[in-house]
């Protein structure tokens, strides 16, 4: 891609005023658009240093509202986001919808540096390109409209750039030294810069390169670039699919479920305490060890799932753990991707988080009452997946249980609840709404176990009926599951 | 306080279990009215290291649904955070309306070390003691409970406890050097957090004592502690005060303004482009010098506040600055403190933040159009002034822009913009409405200038009816300020 730029490309002042006076009108209107259809909207600035990413970014923002748009520097993570799965900064930083943010570097630029300066095998930053394409996949899935500029200067150009900035005091700061270090392996960062730039550019999130020796020249493309790519996005059409038909009669997880299962009330009396004292040393041997472990609850309406939770706290420390309660999105989560409230909630290194209902929302109550579309929760499975994965990865232990009950046993909950009166809180007309629905909710919760149980996520259904076995078997297999994380991180 | 407290006092188990499955029952229903009356609660937790800080957490939230809590662990300012004013990282970490926050540690812990270990002088932490008065005032104003818990133990009770800490490998960890050295000097830690305690405990926020050596004794104290704050705040009736009357004809800022006031566009022409190449020479020293500065534009509708930060940013590097635009506050705005929002985004060291509205809404939109009560916006000029106060105190170099134009210079600019196409997204029914209100505002604006114009952050009313001189002296300013800053910097 970079060997085809003429670096003697330029444009004349008046030629340019005349173009990007339309440019610039054309944007202002578009934005207005943009902001009404609810389209968010992602460019990144990447390049050599001194290319001019600065001036090429004041001068797009130029025709914009300032309410419609922001600039997010990207930088090398901080000590506290390190503790995170290294996407989630990247999260944090997307565009509402009907916004359009503007990145100076972005989530490519550290892997250039450590590719570069052989900071990381090769494995591992291929890999961190595979990621990348995941992350805007799914953005651009979701509406977003992703722009990439590469602003583009030959070796010499950057020298005579480099002195004639350290010639005012206002400005000679700003050439380092890792600047003067990229100036001299700019061979290296040259080839490196190119194969990114093939890997990584598709259909959905393309590079552009920018010929910057000229300012004008690449001003021109980056506007037009932007103004194209605007209504494009504008002119599309949602995909549609239809629903899957619904099968009459077929197999699924519940299937086998033997909700028969019970507990005594003496047994639960001597092993419960002991369970909970036994969680309460893994939580702190975890905190050493820097392992994130991610519990989620699911399950039928009054399956105990609070209760459940409650146990399995008791004895923990609080400042080691955290219960996320998730209920329908508001105001920010409501304009972004579904999955960018979770990113903020994920677990940092050394604590357990403990998602009370989760992102599987989406296959659940999103896909029976319909408000996502067939498209959006088939989609879902794999975003999850992948989601998930990226936590893993991350050395995250991940436990998902559904609680599961009878039809019959909710009923008598549902019950025993309006007859409590510090219970009939918890029972509203939605529950029995949500009842009425019983089998939708039984075959999206079947179908989401079969495609979502992973070996690094795996589901367990947990019998529900007696909530002393309950109790007790959550918190067996979560103890397990981090035991078998300590085992592996010391053995590694 | 502290010398007060009996080492030997202690609570029988099943007296302990009797109390508290009362207080307990008690706590899970206040916590819904509490969330019902959309009060905010603030619970702090300091004392001795090992003095149970964790277990007591723990047993409090107990009863309440993790819905309506959150634990806050406070540590030491990150980097990041240490380029913002040191208040922030608190303000953003303050519970929405009708939630509950429990603090590990708060903005009393660094105050306490720095003052014992000697790393700053008496004047800065008795400062701080001030700062964080203001602060818990300012909350409590707004309706929020604050109740800080001191855990105490002897020193013997905490040498105890450290051997026993020291014998589980899961637990070890958890005695680190600093603890030990709080424990070799535990005499001169005890004088101080006596103090401490004695400034900062006020009516609307006062420490509470818990004897830790017994922790049912502890645990009942606070649980006590905690239901009657709430009781009493459920039974509070807001504060009333009636408006001010209005006087007939006083004197106003605005009666010296001279809109005649004019510049010719070849002037203009030639003196923006070398104010702005200024402004920008000098975004440029500011960020080596680490300051920090903070615009504001307020004015009527129409008095062309957009079009001068366009002016005033042009030339800016996009990285160093940023528009920030306020409207009414939405989603979690709506449930903070007014001030919250604002906090978020003050300036960081090095940067600037220019405020397209502001906080002045409250004493403008909100005080005209009834969305704040009397009570409440009266009490905002001292609110803001202290909220100005702390930022200047960082070093922030701060310019208040009050863009003045006639009520016939309003009118002619209404009738411009409904006619042009471009610009009719501008003009909506709300401003026509506004207008009328004309001297309601212009009273309100009066009295908001001549209250909150400070030393340290003055306001500017800038004449607008003519648009270039208006841009002009707005640029004019602001570079005065800055190079005022960085001489100040330099003889420093």
């Amino acid at each position: 891609m970079l060997e085809t730029i003429d670096p003697d490309i330029k444009l004349d002042e008046d030629e340019y005023r005349r173009i990007h006076e339309k440019l610039d009108l054309r944007l202002t209107v578009l934005q207005q658009e943009i902001r009404k259809a609810g389209i968010p909207v992602i460019i990144i600035f990447e390049g050599w240093e001194a290319s001019g990413k600065g001036t090429a970014i004041g001068r797009l923002l130029q025709p914009l509202d300032p309410r419609g748009y922001r600039v997010q520097l990207v930088k090398l993570p901080s000590a506290e986001e390190r503790l995170r799965p290294p996407m989630r900064r990247f999260w944090l930083t997307l565009p509402a919808n009907g916004m359009i943010h503007i990145y100076d570097r972005s989530w490519y630029h550290q892997i250039l540096e450590d590719r570069v300066e052989k900071l990381v095998p090769k494995k591992q930053w291929q890999g961190a390109y595979e990621r990348l394409q995941v992350f805007e996949r799914q953005l651009a899935d979701d509406g977003a409209v992703i722009l990439k500029f590469w602003l583009h200067i030959t070796k010499s150009e950057q020298a005579k750039r480099f002195k004639a900035l350290a010639k005012d005091p206002a400005f000679a700061w700003k050439v380092g030294k890792e600047d003067k270090r990229q100036h001299r392996r700019y061979k290296k960062y040259y080839e490196a810069a190119e194969d990114m730039l093939t890997r990584t550019s598709t259909a959905h999130a393309p590079w552009t390169v920018a010929p910057s020796h000229d300012k004008h020249w690449a001003q021109v493309k980056i506007g037009e670039t932007v103004v194209s790519a605007l209504e494009a996005a504008l002119a599309r059409k949602p995909d549609k699919l239809p629903a899957p038909k619904r099968v009459a009669r077929r197999a699924s997880p519940f299937d086998k479920v033997d909700l028969n299962q019970k507990l005594a009330r003496k047994d639960y009396d001597r092993l419960l305490p002991e369970l909970q004292d036994d969680l309460r040393r893994l939580e702190h041997l975890i905190y050493v060890a820097r392992i994130p472990v991610m519990l989620l609850y699911e399950g039928w309406d009054a399956a105990g799932k609070g209760g459940n939770i409650r146990r399995l706290t008791r004895q923990l420390d609080p400042r080691g753990y955290e219960v996320v309660s998730i209920s329908a999105p508001t105001g920010e989560e409501k304009t972004h991707h579904y999955l960018w409230r979770f990113w903020r909630n994920v677990p940092k290194a050394g604590h357990i988080t403990i998602f009370d209902r989760s992102w599987y929302g989406r296959l659940l109550v999103e896909r029976v009452e319909g408000f996502a579309t067939p498209v959006e929760w088939q989609r879902a499975y794999q975003e999850i997946n992948e989601f998930e994965t990226e936590l893993a990865s991350f050395g995250t232990v991940i436990g998902k249980f559904w609680i599961h009950i009878s039809r019959a046993e909710q009923l008598r909950r549902f019950r025993q609840r309006e007859e409590l009166p510090y219970k009939r809180w918890k029972i509203t007309e939605e529950d029995w709404r949500n009842r009425k629905k019983w089998n939708d909710y039984y075959y999206a919760a079947s179908d989401m176990i079969e495609k979502t149980s992973t070996g690094h996520a795996p589901w367990t259904i947990i019998e529900g009926n007696d909530k002393l076995h309950a109790r007790v078997k959550t918190l067996k297999v979560t103890i397990a599951a981090i035991e078998r994380a300590l085992r592996k991180k010391n053995d590694d």
